[in-house]
């Protein structure tokens, strides 16, 4: 036997994925409907498109020169500059207005690399940040591996609670931890998990209160626009982006994997412009610079409008796989008392809370009852962090209606109506029928 | 004015890359010649074959849905598979009696990921690595953010001096240090930015010294085998890796950057098995996987035999930039005391010394008589750490042969010849002479 592997404290409190087991059941499971999978649509990709921007580049000497060579730590300038008119578009300002350029936009590996640099730059073991409740998952494994404490605020339809994010203000100011805190994280269109988005009275009110909270050292807001362009009703709401004009609190992230390709694995954020030169150095430590043949395709696509014309399409897409998924809930679980669920404008998830006598857990009852029914879903509670007594919800659910056909959602929401069933039954009934059916 | 940014520890260790100050010159002045650049040739990309194999890849709907999907935080199994085949027959083994497999072979964003990921993995802040002098200056980068403490071993025409590497092992074995030496960091072939390639006999060595000095906790050795294919003269030498059969103590680390096009952004790594865990865990939570279009594309270049034809094209169009670049070293330096220059079997650098008369740092008069001449270099001195003493060499310079064609390497060397000259005279008037050309 070798001597023990010299492991580092971050390594010793970094934990595999909490859905790397669903992964793998999902793949293991034949017949399986994974209402759980982050994947997209698959027979909508934009291939032709992507086919012909990729021919172009390559028949050009000089392009695919620039796409195969080196590219830099920051990315493509003509794909920042296409981000920063893109945001500014949606948003209704003019970049100069709002104190933005190419210079302030950095392209990483997908946006997760950001939530991860952004990470590095500021946050030391100790340190405290704010989060929706739930909140994206893997962004909890971000904050356990730099050692931070995380606090979270309710959310309701109107998305994270504002006042309720005040009143923990107010509390940490009193107790001297404001000190520890850096920064607040909000997906605030659509969010993964709940498929909730941020009112739009809120917006510039969680830009107020970080300013007035952050006298000794800014407070930053960490804007998480993944899933804006998957808009299926009402209409797009500004950023929180848009009440920073000076460019110094908020930084706003977004992917083009969500409403392009994951393949090409490209996300994309606006930073303060101080906070930049730090996440550059360190994203220069990482890496150098992410793929710079897909930020050359994904140029091409924004340019010759591939790209508008593939939203739109998806848009259409989307709307009709959440529509079979939100029928398909209300045909099989109207009747049941205490489920519950949410009726998301976008993005790619629905959040489904279930009664007390139906915990959702990954070591619940019902999980192994919808695995035997040929379905998976995520447990809401991975979204969650304990509260100041150690709880968290238990009986929730995130669903997904991105992969599968609108027959397959229907289907899929059918097998858990079967699974709810099976968990009325005494629990020692259904554990040894379980194990009749593994054996 | 806004509050100041809350920077982490890291943070604030991680500077800037030394050498952005190098590439931002060569942006900025016309007609320069760069012998800095770390980019590789430009009119030898395999440009048709990449797009014949993405035509291929996106003509066919079940291939086209794979490669455009999430990728898994591992990479794809595949081209794993590939890997871990490629290098085992360039080493004369088969992987199972190397105990390697596919599922030790991890796909990052370029080696440097890599590089960056097993640091996180392993350093704490005041640990101990052992890197060659000089060595990869990217890699000084790395240590920096983690807070490492790096000592080094001098080489020779051998590579690292392994007595010297015993020496120091002993040292820090009596000093109670050994406790903080997690890893020693080798380029083993054409080293960056030397060129010098570990010998033979050493290699075994070094993994006897890890095993000697490493009974409380694994010493691992770090192979960054990044070159190894763009061999020029002799034969293939084994990896350190292949005289680690349990893999135990080695990570083998190389990408496809060189050998094929860096804008793929594609490296890889076989590690210990109790180390890969680790390793995937931070790995999912910095992107949870690499670009996939960019692992299906190499591995359809793998397949079709275009990627091995695309090294052997390679060796001769660098066989050919080397030679270039050493004749014109002959041809201009030859009747200069004191000057002396590697001669690399592979890889992309030469390593120039100069005499003690002309210090070669980033404000040395040297550097600014090449600017004004038209050709910039890399500062030896960016490779080298401190010795105990407080002092690192100050008259070296790497020179690469990568980008720039055979002619322009010719000129390139004969302004360097014509700014050494520039130094001889007095360091006052030498000034004086930048001053008015400035002016």
């Amino acid at each position: 036997m070798p001597a023990p592997l010299p492991l580092s404290q971050q390594a010793l409190r970094t934990a595999d994925s909490p859905i790397s087991y669903f992964i793998q059941k999902a793949i293991e499971t034949k017949g399986l409907i994974s209402l759980a999978a982050g994947l997209v649509d698959e027979s909508s990709f934009p291939t032709a498109d992507i086919a012909a921007v990729v021919a172009a580049i390559l028949g050009d000497p000089e392009s695919a020169r620039m796409a195969l060579q080196y590219g830099s730590t920051q990315g493509y300038p003509k794909l920042r500059e296409q981000i920063v008119n893109m945001v500014c578009d949606a948003d209704g300002v003019r970049p100069a207005d709002a104190n933005l350029s190419a210079q302030d936009v950095i392209l990483t590996t997908g946006s997760q690399q950001l939530l991860y640099l952004l990470g590095e730059a500021l946050f030391d073991p100790g340190d405290i940040v704010i989060c929706e409740a739930p909140s994206y998952f893997v962004y909890h494994g971000v904050l356990q591996t730099r050692g931070v404490r995380t606090l979270s605020v309710p959310m309701d339809a109107g998305g994270m609670d504002v006042d309720a994010l005040e009143a923990l203000l107010i509390k940490l100011e009193a107790s001297g931890e404001i000190a520890k805190l850096k920064l607040i994280y909000t997906v605030d269109y659509y969010q993964n998990p709940t498929g909730l988005t941020l009112a739009e009275e809120r917006r510039p009110r969680l830009v107020e209160l970080v300013k007035r909270f952050g006298k000794r050292h800014r407070i930053l807001i960490l804007e998480d626009a993944a899933y804006r362009e998957l808009r299926y009703d009402g209409r797009d709401l500004p950023s929180i982006k848009k009440f920073d004009p000076t460019n110094q609190y908020v930084i706003y992230t977004s992917t083009f994997s969500k409403p392009c390709a994951p393949g090409l694995k490209t996300g994309y954020a606006l930073l303060p412009r101080d906070l930049l030169g730090v996440v550059l150095n360190l994203k220069g430590n990482h890496d150098f610079g992410s793929s710079n043949l897909a930020q050359h395709i994904i140029s091409r696509l924004l340019a010759n409008g591939a790209y508008s014309r593939h939203v739109e399409t998806l848009r259409g897409v989307y709307r009709t796989k959440r529509d079979a998924m939100l029928a398909a809930l209300t045909e099989e679980f109207a009747d049941m008392p205490g489920v519950t669920w949410t009726v998301p404008a976008g993005g790619l998830y629905v959040w489904a809370t279930f009664p007390d006598s139906i915990p959702t857990g990954p070591d619940s009852t019902f999980v192994k009852r919808c695995l035997e029914e040929g379905v998976l879903y995520v447990p809401g509670e991975f979204g969650h962090v304990v509260d100041e007594f150690g709880r968290k919800p238990l009986t929730e659910t995130r669903l997904s209606f991105g992969v599968s056909c609108p027959e397959q959602l229907a289907e899929g929401i059918r097998r858990m109506r079967r699974a709810c069933d099976g968990v009325k039954e005494p629990a020692k009934r259904v554990e040894k029928r379980v194990g009749v059916l593994v054996g």
